[in-house]
């Protein structure tokens, strides 16, 4: 099937290569990648490593790699557009991440809640609002596959602007809760299952969303938890490898927080630790590096990021350049399968967000959430999921409408609402209104190379 | 893997053989199947039909049949409870079908919608009370799946009587609509394709729904409608063999009934004609006889009904004796398929009967709508359709505001409430009220033997 | 209190008169009436009446007329803009009314529901488009008050074009029902009370509103009806006079129609039973003259309206000449009460037109309903209904998704989606379509003056 | 009018007094109050003052005072029922508002949210399952009003035991707030105006409460607030009386807390400033005593409130001996007025606690919220308010779950769903989860008499 597919940012990051990496194992496919970074450079270099991996010979679909200088020429009869884009840099990032330290306030990723997930808000709302607008004039009928955080907003974003796009936005976070769940059916019922065999029913804002009700058959998978935690909580458990892994892989976490929200909740959240605790108490899990450690986790650093950031780029001029091979294996990510289901392949079940039609109950209608759709001939189809305990629904309700206002505030350049939403963030909980405003107020100091041109920042101390 | 199936009724109708088929091609199933029906010989029947089943060498899955003079004890630990019945006999259905032609209500099938609809539903509801709360007693947790007319009505009893049953409706209606639209595709674009290589975005009442998108890859199903009502509307169209098969076979029909509404609504009515032409103004299809044969389908009449079911119940008996040989064969049922994704087999989309929970926008919640749902691991999970255009909505709304009257008078034993509902069907549409009153009358009085223990006959005149 | 009021329409109708009567006779008011129409002498008539009316000793508020020959001045700083037009001419309603009839759909009134409605909407919806963007365009922040018919329609207009609008529709219909309830009190209980003194919880459409709960004190009024409609019910009983009377003016009726859905439906129909029998199926009290004459009530020609039309003008130029007095006596109209309490001199609550905002149970959000608001301090807020027993909210979805249907239809000039509205029409019930084509068709030709501006009426026959 | 009002409770409380006070300051009432202690000492004096009451020359409306010693007799026949109770003693209320102290948890009331409105909640739920059923068995008719706080889970309470229940539940919180308003009208406009001449359109859950719009005439309220929040922010300002009287006056406060959050979400907060400062994060307001005093309020101990309360019981005493004479003098208390409106009097809009039908947007279908209802014959229908703005509604909404969280876990007798609620209350923010464990423990345990027949406390250490 030929097809064309947009590519939007990508450049520095491993999506991308994943991406390419996936739709060449893919049978049937083919057509065109159009590439679109704004570090064109880096948009050069994927597709030659493109053209590479069409040379490898497990490559079943070859694509024909093109870089747009021009947005308008890279979405021009796009079937689908990929988005993926780091707003702003690292210096960025550092200060979204770890300028809230000094008052006590730790974050794990810093992408999506608390004070680094309303500032990345700020740089990354008008780019999309952009992008809408961009699609709406050239692509208005392209599937928009979103990858960038914070996810919900960005897909708000795309659908407050042109609310015809076919968009949604695709994490990975809860296939570790699947995961997890497989582990506890083969440790406690000797059966093995992949996350593919069992059923989730998921539902939450992405990074927070959590499992309802999973079943393997009719073995009730949720009340394996407890039975698991007995046996595990204590020393942690990680089911992508070692338990003691989060002491030097950033990334790994011994599903401590996973198990001791179940016993609190009783009902399973659904995402990697990392993300689920910048979603309650800043005292829960995140009160001080030894909480953290307790919990069995890491605080990712930015300073990680660029390393590990300065490997990737080294690695792809390599791949670009030959000088290493490109070795292609099927990734766990389900993009390419959602675009196959899309195209009539199969019909594919996987939890993505999109703007709440009823598919989440106790959410307002038009809010980003996530929860199971279909995905199939051209349609993409929310499952309505089960309603969350009303203990659950208070904090996603909280993380949701935190969204809500962050966008109204972003929406309207209103940087008063913006804060409110800053202070209403769980990770605050318990500082000062006062020391976050100059926290605040610093945040966006260190940022304003990204924010100036769409922010009256004069206003900014205004705010209170 | 090893399961009960309960079966309340079936010995008279196809429903049970077809099914027992089913299940006995269906690899790793077993376990019992308990029989309950008020005609035990016909329970009887079954279980030998049944034994001769297992010694087919064609059969995969054996089951132990066993009839069970109690209802209780046919429910007792059953997963899956299948329900079909005949309220009353032939000649209540003479009653409900016939009866109303004196005033030029024809009816095609008279056991849905129209008059004979809301008669049948005024004996069955009592009974679908009965079951439930045996089922609420005997088996809470089973899966109970419905096949009596009228299921929208049936479905609603059993959620309304037992709130948390675990229950749902199953009828193949709009297979019909997703054939005919493979054969457009066939026709037009010469593309071969099943029913289940498409997806089609049904929603409605049961025997009314309609396809709001249907695609095939990325084309566009329903709009190869017009083209092909333009090559074969005039002459009529059967999927299921000769455009002329409606002349000799009750059940077939030319499609002009739905071409013609996709023609007026843009939308595609999703059943067969046959059951559409009933909740439309009974002056546009339903007319008179000759109105019934320029749209090329035909009356079912209760004398063919006794009649064919007399050739069946023959067969079964020969069946069950050993006389007539058994011949196993995939039927195009979905039921066994919907049966083994709940136990986790394969996950599936069909479309079924159940309460609202926001799948069908534009309709009260708890109403009973038909949409897809996803059946998997012990779950069924409705798929929010896409809204219907409002001058379809305003057809369908009809039919289920009409349900919710009758089902509400039927419940309350209210006589004139009933009698408001069977008024405003659309197959009563201009004719008189008195002569609507005496039609009911009389209906009621033909078919009391089934009523007069759950309403009190002696205000029947009082309605008004 | 210094205000503008901006007059659009009312030229040739009595509105105007009533209107101005009535605020001559309110204390503490004054300012501007500016008067725009498109029969700018009619306007320069009432402008002299209204100086006449200044002169009057019993004027209490004196206002300034002006007769604006722009739309956008006379809009200009407007606090209330009242609007009041006669779409087309009495040839155009002539048609509207009496062309139906040659297939025995008679109207009562015909400028709501049925035939009539449909095309009354098709002429008046585009001017309502209009009439939306001049206001946004002039006086955005004016309270706009409709009086035209169709009623909800144009309200629905108003909102559509201008969400932010702050717009209601008056009509005194549910008035009648609330004297016919004070009616019974005082013949039952001998209990005096006007319509202020009881509380009527009403909801519905426009001339097709219910009462669902109805209390003087802690009295019951709807407990009455069966009681009155024994001793009444036969001769019938018109609060306005005799019970002869309908037989003379073409306004009055019986109440017969009220009565007998009352004992169908337990709940009270809130509107004169002209307007009631257009509702439901043409068969019930409209099927021919006989039974219009025995339900007690007359159908309403259009050659009575010319004549009683002229009449008016000839008595308007009287007055406006000053050869015939004016005489100001609290009309029972409300709608100065409700500007005053706009104006915060007291808080009304009466039921007007306005988007559902959840007042009404049943019906979608968005649509126009009729029910309860409080009227105070610069605001009209709704007031919950009860949700109408399932039967009666049966035929009043029935009237709402007709003019969504139909409304959706004029506004995509889509005439295929206005005849289907038309022919769902309850007093189309039971006419074959192909004749209603025909009908509509003529129909739309009779005044296509007014329609070939708006719609391509060369696809006129293309409709089916 | 000849009426029977039951008052449960009140017998140890100011509001019976005022009550009785203002029934007889009304005229054309009479009947029988019954009064039903469970101390009848209280009850047998409140008896005594009324009747010394109906001695009093200024009496318009004497009553019938009756003590009952069981429930069933004091609601039989009974039109009104009136609850104010206080559950348990001041000893379970010691703990409630000064337990949570050593954490740092300062709470002004303590009765409503926090811990203290948590464990409040625990031990009055099961008395009002108690009274819901007894009116379903003795008085299933009579209108309810609950003045026993907390507020919203007594009136939730109610409806979920008893759904057919007529109750509301009264606060006068949101008058002071009305009263705030006309203060700004007098200061800023040189207008005066009373509460009952503007109109506020208020919404939220009982003691946060939100004005979103207020308007005098066209005069917009809240516009005025930054003005005189200029003026008067830095001193503070009082409508009861002098700004310093919070030092001396522990009901008094500065409404500064209440201009200070206009400025940060431009929406009114719409009670007390005690009440409103329990609402939101415990740092804002309720840091520390200094904290407090900054703000211009006090915290109300329950040392200052038993004094009050001897002295109260003390003047009882002398009332009901004839020592001290009874002053008729008509209180600025609305629940006399709403019991008239209900009779028929008059309709009054009012502010009062009820189950949302839809009345206020983004709070779930079935909470208890606090808008305005009209109140008028027999009928009390809730009035739709605007929705508030997304950053309001985010604390309010949690305050609403919260409740919902703490109704359903006492409803089960499920500790651990309880203690969530405790958790997530706002005046928790900050404080770690174990440390609010032990709280909680010790909370219960200090009320464990009135808790430990419905909970089973042996399970109380598991909770985490």
């Amino acid at each position: 099937m030929n097809i064309k597919i947009a590519y939007l940012g990508g450049g520095s990051k491993m999506w991308a290569r994943v991406f390419m990496n996936d739709l060449a194992l893919s049978t049937d496919l083919g057509g065109e990648i159009g590439l679109y970074d704004i570090d064109i450079e880096a948009a050069v270099r994927n597709q030659k490593i493109g053209e590479r991996i069409n040379l490898n010979p497990a490559c079943k679909s070859k694509f024909n790699y093109v870089v747009y200088p021009q947005i308008e020429d890279c979405l021009k009869d796009a079937d689908f557009i990929v988005i993926s884009i780091l707003p702003g840099t690292f210096k960025e990032m550092e200060s979204d991440v770890h300028a809230p330290e000094k008052l006590g306030i730790w974050q794990s990723v810093g992408d999506t809640a608390g004070p680094g997930g309303v500032l990345r808000a700020m740089r990354t709302v008008p780019i999309y609002e952009y992008f809408a607008n961009k699609i709406k004039e050239c692509a208005p009928n392209a599937w928009v596959i979103n990858f960038t955080n914070p996810m919900s907003i960005c897909v708000q974003t795309l659908y407050d602007v042109f609310p015809e796009i076919k968009a949604f936005g695709c994490c990975h976070e809860v296939f570790h809760a699947q995961e997890f769940l497989c582990l506890c059916l083969k440790k406690l019922k000797g059966i093995k299952a992949t996350r593919k065999d069992i059923y989730t029913d998921a539902s939450g804002v992405n990074h927070f969303t959590w499992i309802t009700e999973a079943k393997y058959k009719d073995q009730d998978l949720l009340s394996l938890v407890p039975e698991f935690a007995k046996l595990y909580y204590d020393k942690g458990y990680y089911e992508g490898g070692s338990r003691y892994q989060f002491k030097t892989d950033t990334f790994a976490y011994g599903n401590k927080v996973k198990m001791d929200l179940y016993s609190k909740y009783h009902t399973l959240a659904a995402a990697g630790d990392r993300h689920l605790a910048e979603f309650v108490s800043r005292t829960w899990y995140l009160k001080n590096k030894a909480t953290v450690k307790r919990y069995a986790f890491g605080l990712t650093t930015v300073a990680y990021r660029e390393k590990e950031q300065a490997a990737k780029i080294a690695e792809s001029i390599e791949m670009a350049n030959g000088t290493k091979p490109i070795v292609l294996e099927k990734s766990t990510e389900e993009a390419v399968d959602l675009m196959k289901a899309i195209l009539g392949y199969k019909s594919v079940i996987s939890n993505v967000n999109m703007p709440n039609l009823g598919q989440m109950p106790g959410i307002r209608k038009g809010a980003i959430v996530e929860t199971n759709c279909i995905f199939t001939n051209d349609m993409v189809r929310p499952v309505i999921a089960k309603p969350l305990p009303s203990s659950v629904l208070a904090l996603v309700s909280r993380a949701s409408q935190n969204i809500d206002t962050c966008y109204e505030g972003i929406k309207n350049r209103d940087l008063q609402t913006i804060f409110n939403s800053f202070c209403n963030q769980a990770l605050c909980d318990g500082i000062e209104r006062e020391k976050l405003r100059e926290l605040f107020i610093e945040m966006v100091n260190n940022t304003k190379e990204y924010l100036k041109d769409y922010y009256d920042l004069t206003t900014l101390t205004t705010i209170i």
